[in-house]
C-alpha cells in the first residue's frame, strides 16, 4: 500500500511565490489542501508553521513545514522526483538555475511592484530596471523553446507567474511588454499552454483589481 | 590521469559570502587560485565573470563561473562529492539546511553590519534584532556540537563567519556574544579547532580595525 500523503499548502491567492509552488505541486501530480490566508489576519498555524517570518507560502508534508518558495520547490522535485525532473542534472546547470531563480525572486519580481505603486521619477527608474531585468531573462530563453530547454523547467515555473502580473504593468507601469520583449511574450504563452501553469495562474485582470486596491490604500489613486 | 582542474575564487578578505567558500573549499581539499578583489575598482574578471551582481565571491570552475555564496557551496559539495559531505542526504533535513542558510545570508549577516555602522536608536533596535537572530541559530543548535549535528556541516560554515566579528560587534554594537549567547560561543570555538575554518577567517583584530575604518568613511567617528 502507497504510504499516506498529508500535503497541506498554505498561501494567498495573488502571489507570485505562491503560484511557483501551486505549478510544482501540479507538474508532479500531487493531491494538496489548497488553504488561503488572510494576510492581514494571519492564522495560528502560519505563525506555527513559519514562526521566523510568518509569511506564504508554507507546505506542510506529513506535518513538517517547508518554508520559502525556492527551497519548497527543490524539496518537492527532490521527494517527488519520479515524475516530471524540473531542475537540471548537472551540477553546472543546478548551479545556474539556482543563480536565476535568486534573481526572479529578489529582482524581477520586486521591481515591478515597485513599478506600479511609485510615480513620477521613481517609477520611470523602475520602469527601466523592470525592462532591463526582464531582457536579461529574454537572453537566457535565446532560441531554445523554455528556459529549462527543450522542455518546461524549473526556471519556467520560477518566472511564469509574472504573467499574471502582465495587465497590471501595462496599466499602471506603461510597459508593454509584448512590444518589449516579443519572445519572453511568446515563451509566456507556450508555459500557458500547460495545464499546471494555465491552471495555478490566477486572471490578470483580477490581478490588475488586487493592484487597483493597493494602489487606493496607498493612496496613489481615488 | 585525473582530469586537470582548474579552480579560481575571486573574494574579498573580509567578507563573510566569501569566507563560506574558503571554508567549503578546505573542507573538500580542493586547491585554488585566490584573487582578492579590490572592490572600489573590481577587476574585468569578475565583471566578466558575475555581470549582473558584479559581486564576490564567484567561483570559477575550469573557465565557468558560480556565482552567490550558497549557490556556490551547494555546487562546491556536489562536484567534490566523495570527500567531507556537507548536506544533510534527507530531503526534508536539506530544505531545513536551505531555510537556516537563507535566514544567515540575508538576516543574521546583514544586521550585525547595521548594529556596527549606525548610532542611537537605530542601533539599539539592531543589537535587539541581531541578539534575537543569534538565539534563534542557538536554539536550533540545541544540544548537538554542530549545527549539522554530531559533526561539522553546511550550517556550520555558513555561520561561522560571523566569529571574526565578534570582536567589531562587542566594541561597536555593545554586544557581548559571550554572556548572550554561551552555547553558541562554545560552537564556535569548537568549529574553529578546525584547520577548515581557522585558516580561512581573518584574525578579528584585522576586522575590527576595517570596521573602524568603514565607520571613519560614513562619519560615524573622528
Amino acid at each position: 500500500m502507497a504510504k499516506q500523503e498529508e500535503v497541506i499548502l498554505l498561501d494567498f491567492w495573488a502571489s507570485m511565490y505562491g503560484m511557483k509552488v501551486r505549478i510544482a505541486l501540479a507538474e508532479k501530480g500531487v493531491s494538496y489542501q489548497y488553504r488561503e490566508e488572510d494576510l492581514r489576519n494571519k492564522s495560528h498555524l502560519l505563525s506555527n508553521m513559519n514562526p521566523v517570518h510568518k509569511k506564504i507560502p508554507v507546505l506542510i508534508h506529513n506535518g513538517k513545514p517547508i518554508c520559502e518558495s525556492t527551497i519548497i520547490v527543490e524539496y518537492i522535485d527532490e521527494v517527488w522526483k519520479d515524475k516530471a525532473p524540473l531542475f537540471p542534472s548537472d551540477s553546472y546547470g543546478k548551479a545556474r538555475a539556482r543563480f536565476w531563480a535568486d534573481f526572479i525572486d529578489k529582482k524581477v519580481f520586486l521591481i515591478g511592484r515597485t513599478m506600479c505603486m511609485t510615480i513620477g521619477e521613481e517609477q520611470e527608474a523602475a520602469r527601466k530596471e523592470c525592462i532591463y531585468s526582464l531582457k536579461l531573462m529574454e537572453e537566457e530563453l535565446g532560441d531554445k523553446p523554455y528556459l529549462g530547454g527543450e522542455s518546461f523547467g524549473y526556471l519556467d515555473l520560477c518566472l511564469i507567474p509574472i504573467y499574471s502580473r502582465f495587465h497590471a504593468y501595462k496599466t499602471y507601469g506603461g510597459m508593454n511588454i509584448e512590444q518589449e520583449c516579443p519572445k519572453l511574450m511568446a515563451w509566456a504563452k507556450r508555459c500557458l499552454n500547460k495545464e499546471s501553469v494555465s491552471n495555478s495562474l490566477p486572471d490578470q485582470l483580477k490581478v490588475l483589481g488586487f493592484v487597483q486596491h493597493l494602489r487606493k490604500k496607498y493612496g496613489l489613486e481615488e
